[in-house]
């Protein structure tokens, strides 16, 4: 069991009436239990939460006249680890998978596995199925491309980041899960926060479907899969945006932050938005 | 009310074990029920029958060993129209649309409106805003699109459309999908029978969000809108594949329908996959 | 005929030995001559001069130990009007043009004519074949999309303009070659300085080839056409580089110019390679 | 030194007047000589033929009415070996090389060399410099890409390939094109005939510049490389398809053949365009 201290402070230039759908609230799940959490918005908004698609993701959505806008998101969150996460577990076939999870095979904006479907089974296809066949994914995607902020936008897909062989979290993430669900492992995006990132942002990482559960992956290999912390899941980026915004709105500033409770809260500014957003 | 007699006949070589999800029963709609039908397998096979997203897909998941396999399907559907189909209904703000609505403003695998949005601004941003505008843009889509089989293939996109300028059904549904997104306005694919569409195949078309609820639209103006007969709704093609199939496996004929009840049956031959189908 | 004083100031930092590739200078042709020029390398370097291609391009080539190198052009240009510059031009048929032509018909890397060649036909096919023909692809181009520094790179090419509908002067041109030779139009670019451009840089225009001749034409309306001064001609930017450079080199700063003879020289500064450089 | 009969079959189905760009000619170079050969029109046709580019490419221009016409080429062809073909051979630094063989370095349209740059550096950028590293390239091409006819199109790209990983002989080339450019390695494309090709087609290879002269490579190891008869080089496929043809005109039939002067002649039918072909 892990606590965690997660937060983000978003400042916004809101220059016409704008829709907000934020984000950015950490999630429920059986391995991640909210302890306590806090979110203001400065000028005081009324706010609606609601919860879509079927991994629990919450949603913020707020409606803005012109101001400058501050969100503050303040959460104490308890990870429990995954605890079969070993080389034992197997796949699943697609004729025992639920329903549900069949759409995370599907290939989606950002994830064309149906592009990549040969060279996933070229270099995949024929090592052991099971966990470690996701952990070779993550291994070569790991090894094969280099981290390099700028490298790419928020239009770049997996078969570009193929080609050009570099990337951010969210290209990682996106080469990952277009290569699983290449080889028939359902694989989906996840947002969130992740404990000791650097720079601290929020981070994009994988969930690939394994013997009947999902579990966490990390190709950036940038933090450890126990401190990372679930915002929301998607088939890729394009579903879980930290802030989705319809207006003439820029986001100015941003920090972001994850620490283990015990420590003392570093955050650090950035004025670039992140790289899973679309603000 | 119109009273439809549907039907297909799909003959798959099946040269391994083979795990198949078929999606071609027609949907139960507020405004399409299906007053009786009969999906058969020969050889008989044992069928699991689920629904699948928000839409009420119905799906059938069957695991088949090497065969000669035949799918036959059988119904009768009611279609009911809908009814304050004009131009007096108005667009929906992102701020008051349900959340499950939401998803269908996202960039999916075939319809990237993140790459179209000034395109889309540009061309229709100016349009009084309502049911004429998704017709505006459905008008677009057919006058600047030719129609031509084999123009396009399984991985054709709406950016890849909208450069080229030819398409068959599938490729005008998504480019429309594409452009409506860009717009503001949700919008999604559905995947269905057509009345008296020559040649007779499945077809692709599409549902916009407007003043509350979906209207269908089709580009294609192949058929009329009251003859259209959903099986299922996705985000895009990649979604409400005709047949997703696990395995060594090959469609080698296809006859597909949709009549007036009161007609003559008028089924045609195919060697062809139908448009909207991975078989 | 007008008297134009063109010149630049480029400053690399040069951190392992390099070769560089320049095409800076002003060309020699038909409707432009050189009066003066002076080229000049500190620290001072043996430099080897050549012309490549077809178009009289020059070509400067050095070899660079690690240093800081400053490279500086200053050039006195005479520019003679093409006289029958009208909607009196036609256009040439395939079965006349000389053959050093035709290469300019075929799809380039930024100019996938091959990919536009419908929306061409669609666009500009019925129209009166001639230099007015040139000319609505020029105003098309410029009307439908949006000058927006940063919006595009270096691998952006004709079609993805085409979808995003921005770009800058190099992107313009791109998509006016490509709709050109879509329509059976040969067309090239050409890199230049040109006067009075805001803010001042290199700049990349058209030449398209019509009644046995090449004219000028700038998409982008932000310099006369008889202020644009030729470095090079070539397919498409791939070939006319201001600065192709084997090595690890930075450009850490240029300054770009051109001014009719009698202005007092009105330059600027700029740490941002300019958008026709590879630099 | 190995003589070698090669010759085409082309007929057309002339609706409106049309202009052909012919390139089905054997060249003379360094390494191979027309003995003697024939290319006759039916009916009858006056014919220009010029040469274009730096590569001593024929190309023949003919202008047709509606007809039905056939072209036959007939020629026999002496090719003597490249004298010091091994791995003593080196590259050439970009330093040193001739103006007119920068060109090759350049990205073109079907060989996107800027996309590829970074993982042809990770893949080939270590191995020891010279003419066993583009052997590594062509390998590499070779063991990764699977030949599957129809899997590509006229407008498939290198980079396309590089994902999809399967192709024909032009997509092999200019992916090995590509891979050459990236690592500075001049390259460029080949169309010609290939002694004992099955199926008897024209084929496209590639010729690298290393040790101040150009090198045959064949990814694709269809043919033995002595005997390889050139038509012309190019850039890419783009610049010598087998006919170019401005009008209404179909490729009905084509015989293609190239055999040691020895053998009985074994020519075979086929009705689709070959693959370097734009017909």
């Amino acid at each position: 069991m892990l606590r965690v201290d997660v937060g983000s402070d978003l400042v916004y230039e809101v220059r016409s009436p704008s829709t907000f759908l934020l984000q950015i609230t950490a999630a429920t799940t059986a391995h991640q239990s909210v302890v306590s959490e806090k979110l203001t918005f400065d000028p005081e908004l009324s706010v609606e939460q609601y919860c879509v698609g079927d991994g629990g993701n919450r949603m913020h959505r707020i409606v803005v006249d012109p101001c400058q806008l501050t969100v503050k998101y303040r959460a104490t969150v308890e990870l429990s680890p995954e605890v079969d996460r070993s080389t034992e577990v197997n796949e699943s076939n697609v004729s025992e998978m639920p329903p549900d999870v069949l759409t995370y095979l599907n290939p989606s904006r950002y994830c064309e596995s149906d592009l990549l479907l040969r060279f996933a089974f070229e270099e995949f296809g024929s090592l052991e199925r099971g966990f470690g066949r996701v952990q070779a994914v993550c291994d070569w995607v790991n090894h094969h491309l280099d981290y390099t902020p700028g490298s790419t936008n928020a239009t770049t897909t997996a078969a570009d980041v193929l080609v050009q062989r570099t990337g951010v979290c969210r290209d990682y993430a996106h080469l990952t899960i277009a290569l699983c669900r290449g080889i028939g492992i359902p694989a989906r995006y996840v947002a969130g926060y992740a404990v000791d990132l650097q720079p601290p942002d929020f981070h994009g990482f994988v969930e690939a479907y394994l013997g009947g559960q999902w579990y966490l992956f990390d190709p950036t290999r940038l933090a450890p899969i126990s401190g990372l912390v679930r915002i929301g899941v998607g088939r890729d980026a394009a579903d879980v945006s930290i802030a989705t915004i319809t207006g003439n709105t820029n986001l100015t500033s941003q920090k972001v932050w994850a620490n283990t409770a015990a420590d003392v809260q570093k955050a650090t500014n950035s004025e670039q938005p992140p790289a899973v957003s679309t603000a």
